[in-house]
């Protein structure tokens, strides 16, 4: 009997060219994962991701979806992925749901975490999960400009490429938090535009650093141009870290 | 002018054969650091750390000191060895120190944390710092074990070869923290044997599974014979994480 299957994953993405499988290559995480349960299963199995995370972007927890003719429980089938998965990809849980689930369709938010390391200080322990800049951006300045994207808007300018139907996307929050060495910025919302988030870093660092003003965020979003955002932030300083469903 | 430095140090030792330096190699945190500070200062320069941690081995805290005939201000030397220094080792401040300062004789005690993973969930983040385990031992037990173990005890049992005149040293307290998925054994002490901190975790969850009896402690300790203690637990779950002074 065909079942379906939600699989909450987690994984440090640094060895990775992220999620998206490409071609017959077993460096992609969704690659990794359909090879590993087909195996598993005895079957072609195609497993779709919440999120198609770039290259060197972390998980600390992706949800993905999959169909599956098998009698094995969940609780086998977990074990036996967990025992096949590499140390850098992490199998949480492992369920079994309604036959219409899909992961990134039926998807209404996910939250992503970037962490800016903004010290002299070492960041040893920390050094893959970082953007290391070493110098304290204004974030004053920064929550200003996160106002102004804060809500539902035509995001072109922050994408990379072309290619989707519509640009439009809600932004539901944008939390600045400073730590000690470093600043964490949490990016909740319906959807994202590929490269998004990490447009959307390198556009808020520009204004901590005085290179872009708040007030010119309104003007960057209309122009619809991607010139006129802030640079790409480095992918390893991103993880996805929730997904949400209604 | 000779001056005498005192440098506090942070490193993931999971590509490291330790600290001590062997021969000229490069591999060791002793002589990175010695290389190092010997081209900033351009003289040979000998670097005493408070603990020789085994390869492998992290450190949050280790102190180190050393003499230099320099005119370059702390902070002038520290930015350099900051420039100079790879990503898994990080130099947390650089002061001077009285002239007979001595990082390893003047040591008055030092804590380390080991770091055991104890649940089939993921440990993708914390992977190259914990023993991996997968099964929760009885800490009860472990805790009865570890009052045995405090205090001034003769701790031939607990090291690795011989070679050291006296092997009487003091334990001032065993923390065994249960957290969500794994559990944190903190141990404080006024110096420590070859390889100690390693066989007591692996004695204390040798405990902790039964296959040793914590009332077999005294009897571990008086036999002075390192054959009755529990195995030697892996470095990598290791982290030296205070050196204290007077």
């Amino acid at each position: 009997m065909m079942r379906n299957f939600r699989l909450e994953l987690c994984y440090d993405g640094s060895r990775y060219r992220g999620w998206q499988r490409q071609g017959n290559t077993d460096r992609t995480i969704q690659g990794k994962l359909e090879r590993i349960l087909s195996e598993i299963t005895d079957q072609p199995v195609e497993v779709h991701g919440a999120g198609r995370t770039d290259a060197g972007v972390h998980a600390r927890m992706q949800v993905a979806s999959f169909h599956a003719v098998t009698d094995l429980p969940c609780g086998a089938l977990l074990s036996r992925l967990r025992a096949a998965l590499p140390e850098d990809i992490g199998a949480i849980s492992l369920t079994e749901a309604p036959v219409r689930f899909h992961a990134r369709l039926n998807c209404s938010g996910k939250r992503y975490l970037y962490r800016v390391w903004t010290s002299a200080a070492p960041c040893v322990f920390e050094r893959k999960y970082v953007w290391r800049r070493e110098s304290a951006p204004d974030v004053a300045a920064m929550r200003r400009a996160a106002e102004y994207l804060t809500g539902t808007h035509d995001f072109a300018a922050f994408q990379t490429g072309r290619g989707r139907k519509s640009t439009v996307r809600r932004l539901d929050a944008v939390e600045i938090i400073q730590a000690e060495n470093e600043l964490q910025i949490l990016y909740t919302g319906s959807g994202f535009l590929y490269n998004m988030v990490r447009i959307l870093t390198g556009t808020l660092l520009a204004v901590g650093d005085g290179a872009i003003s708040p007030e010119a965020i309104p003007e960057i979003l209309e122009s619809r141009d991607r010139a006129n955002a802030g640079p790409t932030a480095p992918a390893q300083g991103l993880t996805l870290t929730e997904v949400m469903y209604e």
